[in-house]
């Protein structure tokens, strides 16, 4: 009988546990009993396709991460609300002191379509939340309507939201943070990375 | 000299396009072309050493994932502010029809310690957003101070706010969608299972 | 168009590359510089499906390898002859100093499948080599006919072999090398590991 | 206190089997049941640092694998001795029907090694069998001292003796069968690949 995602997650859970924690547990003892201490900020879009750590082939302890819908970063709006992205790139920045923060967007995502379809009016039918979260990235429909371009534009402007933040901008005035914006494009299998320079997004992998 | 994680990213890219699109290109193709359809919602914290697909061994396509502060799930209030956490469980609810939903807290949360140290006031000093984020579990402060127990709790209190959303009661009570709670011990290794029966977390790796 | 297995070997070297030379070459750098220093040496059988670096999840640099029909272990005789097997043997034990020598057999053996069939004459009909090879382990048919019976038995004739050669009778009296016979049953994925107190073969990977 | 390879070893098994039998039994299951089909012969060298498995990320099932001290083919010499290397050959192409035999060579070979120090003789000082195993390849001297260009010489002398096998001659011809030639340099983690055209190694990587 096929398995569930559920069973597989927990006997992967065990071929983690053997191989970190029986195998070579000299690579996360200390991580794991001394706190983290990563150098990298990511932020992700929730899509199943696009796990960051299998993406990057990472290890325990490289990446704090954040993970939305469209990977998207609000301006700095402190008030009472509850804001989930802006208190983890708070902790990650002023608290673990990462030093590069990566806004990982990816091609074909289902959060900036949505922002295609219903960004201007800023609500999606019969849903209660999405069309108010991706219409933060509504500035860069100007763009639109095609939805790689959208999702590219979008990480622009999320990078220039971090820098609302006034202890990022800080830090990056300082040289002691850096910014930046990554593009996968799923079907070719091909990372791009933001140049700031150009205003352009170039094949970043090579 | 000493890699950078950034570059250790670009490297992972580069050896995970290599496995997935030249070697094994028949497990992404149909992912990356055809859209996703995950089975699980895997709500876990941006703690960089509790990566969810590291722990889980888990290929692209199989969880939606949340990743945000303290693994938190906020009560259903549909208004007109950004919900990142509600977007993203709607959608993978609503849109993607996930049949389980997986909460993941773990040991040592930078993020309940908060909590446990000031979330009475919902405010941490000089901090502009965690304090706020983190009293979204200051009922749980009744069991404190011991920061695994709050976090433990603080499952159990994510999972009651699922079921405040209506589409997941709904889901729920038909027998559609399943809700979990799971915490991982990082210092033996161990994961744990909530079990609604007992109100307790059983062991459950094995 | 589906990709032949040499495709997928080459794709699958860049993998190798990006992860060990690229992303962590802290890895290898004193490995692939220095030279090697194994500390075991495991002779396994050449069949597909029980290659030791995936069941053991090695690292580059762990395990000396001999790969052979039915991980026959030939006993000492030296003369002007190719002695492959042995070879590897003197030269793991004598120049690289192995603490380990393990034989890893396993179920449904092609090679002691030819051993019972055939072994009795020395000669597979049609054959040139393969009767003559696999009748190393003969004597084991007294325990036939079944091919996993004979196979492990046939790990033990193995241990007795290699205690012909003086240098691993020297080493194993002064307690500088141990010796280990590991049966793996492919269709259960159990491995069983020889006790040579009781001469029969326990579940040996709890 | 450091975990032996042994005891890493076994600890890698039980996540193989986690894996493969638990996590993604549909990976392995018809393999382990009903018998191995693999495309490539892979004659690689017992070098810890040269696993086949680790340099190409193969999947079970995927290669037959025999491992000697540098990775030598002796010609085709049927009589009544025990070999090993001609034995897995015959198995490989006769019953298994292999479509690709893969010579796999490497940099600073300690075996090749003792060909260009002890070759001429036959005879390594103090060694039963070494001397002897090496000399196969003594004609790849006149390409020497540098240890290397002999290593790379000599895959091409066992591609030779790969040929003075009948069936091997006659699947080549018939196109039913393809060799191949492949060197690591292990320093800059290349792999090379034997152009028979002009009788020269080329990067064969990309």
């Amino acid at each position: 009988m096929a398995k569930s995602t559920v069973e597989r997650m927990l006997a992967g859970f065990k071929s983690f546990k053997a191989m970190y924690y029986e195998q070579r547990p000299e690579r996360v003892t200390d991580l794991m009993n001394m706190g983290q201490k990563p150098e990298v900020l990511l932020i992700a879009c929730s899509d199943s396709r696009v796990d960051p750590a299998i993406l990057t082939n990472a290890e325990p302890g490289e990446m704090f991460v954040i993970r939305n819908v469209a990977n998207l970063v609000p301006p700095y709006e402190p008030d009472e609300n509850y804001h989930g992205t802006s208190s983890a790139i708070e902790f990650a920045v002023r608290d673990l002191k990462v030093r590069d923060i990566v806004i990982l967007g990816h091609s074909a995502c289902g959060g900036i379509q949505a922002l295609v379809e219903h960004g201007e009016a800023g609500k999606v039918p019969e849903r209660d939340f999405i069309g108010e979260w991706v219409s933060m990235a509504k500035c860069c429909l100007e763009h639109g309507p095609d939805v790689d371009e959208v999702s590219r534009r979008s990480i622009g402007n999320s990078l220039q939201n971090l820098m609302t933040f006034p202890y990022i901008q800080e830090r990056v005035a300082a040289g002691d943070l850096n910014l930046h914006g990554w593009w996968f494009g799923m079907k070719e299998g091909i990372l791009w990375r933001y140049d700031a320079a150009t205003d352009e997004f170039v094949q970043g992998d090579e």
